[in-house]
């Protein structure tokens, strides 16, 4: 295979490959076989994957091409995927991108491991995250720094940066993260790609290794609005009490009516770095000619909210590793980082966590009125573009800031109310990084949110945009 | 009205009261003054209530009188009924048993207060309770101990302890308790009354002030199972997901059919005083004879569950207390007792907080793997019937234990779980007092639970026998 070809195959979006593969014009042996040749290329300078599932993969693609001729299961049947590697896969090494679980082998699936067998995706592996998953910055102390493809000197944001260098360099067409404070949409914006925290609960998390319970999320990363919702399609589900979750793929052929637009009057457009700023402004101008009416939107509780949300996630990841027994009994296994943060988590008070708890419903309620009055919710999802590999802090609009607390600040608020939010292109910086938009929406409300980020999407194409790899 | 008609009317049961009422044969004014005059005379050394809404109850009185002629609400219209002094009532003191709350006066009904005012229930006061309904056993600091009416040395149990004098002495129909770790069916046990806490969420704290949010119910105690039915009836309805509670007063009419019941291996029947355990024995017996078949079920978590939703109460009642700015800022406000539980409070980890969480899911998953296999399952509601006034120590089957533990432990288990547990007269000890049966049932499970507590009292009656009061 020619690299242009392979190139070609590899960034088909899941919608065109699929219907190639049905009408049988391509094979998923040529697909998964096209990926796993630009991930022995690509893998060592971008170091995505932690494990390479390859001969799997060709065994699996190869009965998938034998499968969809007697009957083809859907969008996903054949098509190379990856997944973040905190979520359980049978016989395929997890490791949380831990020392701890460096050599954890399940014996089980997780629920979205299993329900993307069941809907024929292959797996072409498991890719890199922070320690435990608890980051967005620093690299991971045992399986080394992602990349970012845009530009190799940049992060790729995390903790699901592996998943998100791995779809944005064609490695694999889509990918499942986690996002406990912003690690799927974080490495989705750096990345230019598109990643959608779903509502709380609406993606089993059974089977994936916890951050912090209450904050957990695990949801789609892809090219296009459409191949998230093809992807979210098959991995909800979670939620007891809703019955079925609504037929993502039929919002493709939708169009949106007239929606409303909220614009933060707080917290989301402070300190913005001034592309990022003009880029998301001219997203919500995008979103006006095509049907939206943009209205201020009042979120008042929202400024005291990050505090509250690292207590809850120290107490409960803390809670995680102790019970397990990991923790303190094995702390010299864990990075200094890490050991760190769950000896803080010791220290946090029960009246303090239930504080934080308190303010949460707080912020809740106040996105509740807000979606009363609009459909969506707009902001950046990251005040700055991908910052350097090993750059600590960074000055946005004259002000110094950590580069983990830039990152964060934006996409917490969701994770603390479960309300669902998407990251998607809307534009690039002069250096030629992505600028992240992002979007939330009322709990349950993904269908509604998929709409109006799809007709964004096919308005400015932003997402056909690929980076220089070769 | 002479003393014995007095009595006779203030003893009717709701479901007769009603239909007297309804055919005009007695008039609520009639049954307001009779209670009130009861009060008058027997309060003073029952010490039942905080407050007595003497002028406003006749006036309420009258008015149902006059509606009635009108248009019949229900069961509940013009009936004498109590409420805890935790419970909000607009324009009438609500204490919660406290210095901080002594004279605080609502402006609004709690959900509880404006469903019964809506049936058309009749408040006759506020009942005497614990110092924020945290405790069991010592009286309270501000208002005094309440006295058990069968023995007035014995303690009528707690919180709700003035709920299940007043009921038992016949001085209100009924009454909304609290119970967080058996107030309800503490007080029900050790007075000879019908208690009810229902599933977690089925009846709404709205406007109740909290003791410890995840483990808080309120639920109706009576005189009878078909009483509290009633009562039930008007006051579920909090859980937003339950459309429509079930009507309860159907239950009356039924018969239940063939049922299992379930006689835990573990923790309900260790340490019970001989008394009590022949009289729950004997009551499975009884079940037995109305078509149950009893089968051992096994909840092997029981055992570890009293420390952790110790530390699941002392932590939320801390932090309410907190958020509110009484403690530690009021602290002199309180009693010595509830201070020193508040400071306690404030040490109690997160980590700590949070495997009791999990614990307390584990011990949730042991109750509902047996309601797959039994319908319901018996216990005594306390191992001993009502202990001395000032004793802190008791001696079951030769064992030493602290009063406080002795009344909690075979309550707690329900409020931790959620799970519907109502208490009812089982029998009487040789000294007189009241034994209480408790049935648990499952989840959502009030309708079943009643009709088998229904089909008990019919059969012996027990909850016919009388205090000798004056």
């Amino acid at each position: 295979m020619t690299s242009r070809l392979e190139s070609e195959l590899a960034f088909l979006s899941i919608v065109e490959a699929s219907r190639l593969l049905r009408r049988r014009e391509i094979s998923s042996a040529e697909l998964v076989s096209a990926a796993l040749s630009r991930i022995a290329r690509l893998n060592p300078s971008l170091n995505a994957f932690i494990t390479v599932a390859d001969d799997a993969a060709r065994r699996e693609a190869q009965r998938a091409d034998r499968e969809i001729r007697r009957g083809w299961r859907g969008p996903l049947h054949g098509i190379p995927i990856s997944l973040k590697d905190n979520i359980e896969t049978r016989g395929i090494r997890t490791t949380a991108g831990s020392k701890i679980l460096g050599s954890f082998i399940p014996a089980k699936n997780s629920v979205i491991a299993e329900q993307l067998a069941r809907a024929g995706a292959i797996l072409v592996g498991k890719t890199n995250l922070h320690e435990f998953a608890y980051g967005v910055t620093t690299e991971n102390p045992f399986f080394g720094a992602t990349h970012n493809p845009w530009l190799r000197d940049r992060i790729p944001g995390g903790s699901s940066g592996g998943s998100g260098a791995a779809v944005a360099a064609g490695l694999c067409f889509a990918s499942v993260g986690t996002d406990t404070g912003g690690s799927i949409r974080i490495p989705s914006s750096l990345c230019g790609i598109v990643g959608l925290k779903p509502t709380f609960g609406l993606v089993s998390l059974e089977g994936v290794v916890p951050l912090a319970e209450s904050l957990d999320h695990a949801g789609p990363m892809a090219r296009s609005v459409a191949d998230a919702s093809i992807m979210l399609e098959a991995i909800a589900g979670g939620y007891p009490d809703l019955a079925r979750p609504p037929d993502f793929r039929k919002l493709r052929k939708k169009r949106p009516a007239r929606f409303r637009i909220g614009w933060p009057k707080q917290y989301f457009f402070c300190r913005i770095d001034d592309e990022v700023f003009r880029a998301v402004k001219n997203a919500v101008k995008t979103l006006e000619s095509l049907g939206g009416r943009a209205a201020e939107v009042s979120l008042s509780h929202l400024d005291d909210s990050v505090a509250p949300s690292t207590n809850i996630a120290l107490a409960e990841a803390t809670q995680y590793h102790e019970s397990r027994g990991y923790f303190p009994k094995r702390a010299d296994e864990y990075s200094p980082d890490l050991r760190r943060r769950l000896e803080q988590g010791r220290e946090v008070r029960a009246v303090d966590y239930l504080r934080a708890r308190e303010q949460q419903r707080e912020v809740m309620h106040d996105f509740d009125a807000a979606f009363e009055r609009v459909n969506v919710i707009v902001a950046p999802t990251t005040p700055i573009a991908a910052p350097a590999l090993g750059s600590k802090e960074v000055s946005i609009a004259g002000e110094k800031e950590t580069v983990r607390s830039a990152l964060l600040r934006l996409n917490r608020p969701a994770n603390y109310t479960g309300h669902p939010a998407i990251s998607l292109p809307c534009g690039f910086t002069r250096a030629g990084l992505p600028i992240g938009l992002q979007i939330i929406g009322p709990h349950w409300g993904e269908a509604g949110l998929l709409e109006i980020a799809f007709a964004y999407e096919q308005a400015t194409n932003w997402h056909k945009k690929r980076p220089d790899l070769e």
